[in-house]
């Protein structure tokens, strides 16, 4: 049981993991630096907690306290009780959902680790965008795919966009680096998976390519706009696209990623 | 051709068409009822026009001179130079694309016009997200849907969020709003048209009903969290769901929308 202790200075350094989270750049580098990420709102500070992350503080408003009742009485991290102005203060931003968690990152597994015993995996290059990747985190629990794989410059799983647009996926999906890039393709190929890569240019069309046929399936999905890249595709076994309607660029890679991970199993 | 007008003044009246873009209730409710609404950006002004909506009028900083020299050459609308700054003041935001138009709605066809010679068409419930509407219009221009039908209570495709998010997709995809609700379900079946309602509690998988050798079929979403309401679920003919991982209580409605038109027209 952790006691709620008013806080009332912003400047206060048991505050400090909560500090300007608008910035993205900053929070970008501090966090996994820092070895933390926030978790935002009820839903996912307890799924956060549910899927095993240890909590380094709690901040939340009065009239959190009654929701949040029980994860306090099994905190045993520090518990701030701000007002809404301070939240905001702090953060930078109008906290409606009232709630945020400081939470312990765990060590990343490695490629290999996660490769172990699964069938479909997603491989992302390139991925910048929060929303984006936690929206393909979110179609990757929902159907069934046994893991992520990302290249160096995707963005964060774990920061509080991603996590928040992942519906608290990012928490339930391993997921794991692939360092060298596109080299450490070569260990989820060792891993017995075919590596189909998604692209509007690709010569085979998807569906014809029989991916819910494979033994074990490595879908290789672009950032929106550019796609993967050369050396990416390069390093695929396969080249497949969706097909897609007279006279349209793309489907946005989230809608592309759902698709996918449905074909794969579903066929 | 138009000759670009300087105007230095926020409540000039000729800027009237641009004011306060980020109220979105404001605008909601004006842009209808003006018989306007909003194009941003280079891309999606020239898909607007492309697509026959005529140009009440542009406003541009001087820097989108250039780029659109030939949008302007063929503008029978006034085009108005502002600095950076005013155009702020007038829209209540930072317009970095830098140019945008304001273009004349044209009447909407009603359900059985866009209905007439379709085969795969959206039926959307609810959807209030500007966002998800949006990516939803693209992913049915990208996958070949044929129209999309709106209930009454669905956000504007026309708002400029939407048009945004589609890419322009709401320009060129027909469609019609249902009404009343959901009475007006009745034109799609008279039309020949199966309507399947997407929901997780659906009793049959929706591969398993093989919906792509339907000759007509309509595909009912609800919004995000509640889904489509009982009176809707109702007047379906089939309830089908796209299987999920266990535990997982639902795809976002955009990647839902996306699998369920790519799995309508590949099987």
């Amino acid at each position: 049981m952790s006691e709620p202790l008013t806080v009332t200075d912003a400047a206060d350094p048991r505050l400090s993991d909560y500090t300007d989270l608008t910035d993205v750049e900053l929070r970008r580098r501090r966090e996994p630096a820092e070895g933390l990420f926030i978790a935002e709102g009820e839903k996912v500070i307890r799924r956060a907690l549910a899927a095993g992350f240890r909590m380094r503080s709690m901040l939340l408003t009065a009239k959190w306290l009654g929701v949040m009742g029980d994860v306090i009485a099994e905190a045993d991290a520090p518990v701030h009780l701000v007002e809404p102005a301070l939240a905001e203060q702090v953060t930078g931003y109008h906290v409606h959902r009232g709630a945020l968690a400081s939470m312990e990152r765990k060590p990343l597994p490695t490629a290999a680790e996660v490769l172990t015993g699964a069938r479909r995996v997603a491989v992302l290059e390139g991925l910048v965008d929060h929303t984006n990747l936690g929206a393909i985190f979110r179609s990757a629990a929902a159907l069934g795919m046994d893991a992520v794989l990302l290249s160096p410059d995707c963005a964060d799983p774990l920061y509080r966009r991603a996590v928040k647009t992942s519906m608290g996926a990012v928490f339930s999906v391993p997921y794991a680096r692939l360092d060298p890039w596109p080299a450490a393709l070569g260990t989820v190929r060792e891993a017995g998976f075919e590596l189909l890569a998604l692209t509007p240019s690709g010569a085979e069309d998807f569906t014809a390519a029989r991916p819910h046929l494979l033994p074990r399936a490595a879908l290789m999905l672009g950032a929106e706009g550019d796609g993967l890249t050369p050396k990416a595709l390069a390093a695929a076994d396969q080249r497949v696209r969706i097909p897609m309607a007279h006279g349209i660029d793309s489907l946005n890679v989230g809608a592309a990623a759902a698709i996918a991970f449905y074909a794969v199993n579903h066929g």
